[in-house]
């Protein structure tokens, strides 16, 4: 069987994973494409490949397919930010997107796109996107990326044996300097760490990637003890597309109050770029 | 003249700025009061006593506008996250806000709110809301509030002598260990600082006040020698209502690429808690 955008009467994609003609079959391609309805609906299937502790569809997940589908019907098609709300829990099965623009100005166009199964709203997203290439100005840091070890120096920490039946976990691939506490049943206190992080397989990664990975590793909170916080908002600024090879991740919490908490994610590319950071705002469960 | 929600039929306020049953003049409390115009609608008046130095009304202005507005239509009324995209410039008079409902759920209500001048989309928030007196749960926080002397031994940096005709510098009072190399004309070319702040005439913070005072300091890329950058995106995560008095704020930008920017935003209370956080996308102009 052959997956992905033609195949599934999916949306097409600026830069699929194969480079030979040929439609990816990657996961990440194929269960982020929504199939055209009309106009301003999409038809998608959530898939149960990306369930998390919750048993249910990673919100990283919900926001790459949103972020896509809204991009395709966009006039610029490169995702700057984007702001989730989590409504509710998915289920893996059919959902329908609807997408509307809130404004289209001279370099920013902005929209909004809902996913909803059984006519119930499960998330709500509002993405802004440039031509990045018509974009040019000042550049400068001022923040340091993570500080690693080279990838083949680190270990696999391979979370699949310690969670079970939590599919996202085959779908990116993790190195680490040394295990985390929480992964040995001893959690550090210290909500916060660095990784290295790729897609499953290597697929490269592109804006849409980054929208999934900023909620792709386990949450700084399992350093707390806790396990299975509910995503309730998340805010990603997407600054460019990353040089290829492994991202160097950095993510913290900084508060915990009535059970709610942010978490900070920055992810970094080969050349020492800062290339997309998040903030979210969660629930203990 | 009696200003406010009774005199100009707008909408109550939980949280009056007077306790004496008297309808608050402030000028926060009247520049944020809409007129309900029939269910889902509402008249507001944006004012010039929020002008930034882009002669339009200030981004912070226009969230605690809409959010103190969306917050009138919710079962439950302490708002908990939001996140606004700036669509266009508004101009001070007149201007509808749209409300609708996203999902009601067990313990958090999300609806939207869009500020409409003249049929243009100008703004469009995000809002989520919560009884905050029926959450509990783990309380714990992993940052340091900003080290500052005591606000009598800080200088009052009076930028209303820097930047001519900006009415937003007299809405909130500002308090500094030394002058911000900015003010003196010599840019430090680190974005980061900490300083002291308060409502005009030390009116009483609520969680509508926090979303205005987020964006309601000079930008931090003012210390790279830049002005008047615009904000596109802005989120808020409000923790808890501070204790009285002057909050201690800490802001920075760690990354400036193609000329859009990053700025996060802390507000620290008298007793040490983080009462807000937020993370802002804007572009130098």
């Amino acid at each position: 069987m052959v997956y992905g955008a033609g195949a599934a009467g999916g949306v097409s994609s600026d830069k699929p994973f194969s480079e030979d003609g040929r439609v990816s079959e990657h996961p990440f391609d194929v269960d982020t494409s929504a199939a055209p309805v009309e106009p301003g609906l999409f038809r998608a299937d959530l898939t149960d490949r990306w369930t998390t502790a919750n048993k249910t569809p990673n919100g990283g997940y919900l926001t790459a397919l949103l972020l896509r589908t809204l991009g395709t019907t966009m006039p610029v098609t490169d995702p700057l930010t984007c702001s989730v709300s989590f409504l509710k829990p998915g289920s893996p099965g059919e959902a329908q997107i609807r997408t509307s623009t809130l404004r289209s100005g001279r370099s920013i166009t902005t929209g909004q796109a809902t996913l909803e199964q059984n006519g119930v709203p499960i998330a709500h997203l509002v993405g802004s996107f440039i031509d990045r290439d018509a974009s040019s100005g000042r550049t400068e840091t001022f923040a340091q990326p993570p500080s690693l070890p080279p990838v083949d120096q680190c270990i696999d920490p391979d979370p699949s044996t310690i969670f079970e039946g939590m599919s996202i976990l085959e779908r990116a691939e993790y190195r680490l300097a040394t295990p985390p506490g929480w992964a040995l049943g001893k959690p550090s206190g210290s909500p916060s760490g660095e990784f290295w992080m790729r897609l499953e397989g290597g697929r490269p990664v592109d804006a849409y990637a980054l929208s999934f990975m900023v909620d792709g590793y386990a949450p700084a909170v399992l350093e707390l003890g806790e396990v299975n916080p509910a995503t309730l908002q998340l805010t990603i600024y997407i600054h460019a597309t990353p040089a290829p090879g492994w991202l160097a991740c950095r993510h913290s919490t900084r508060f915990v109050r009535d059970g709610y908490h942010d978490e900070n994610f920055e992810l970094w590319d080969a050349d020492g770029n800062l290339v997309a950071e998040s903030h979210q705002f969660a629930l203990l469960m």
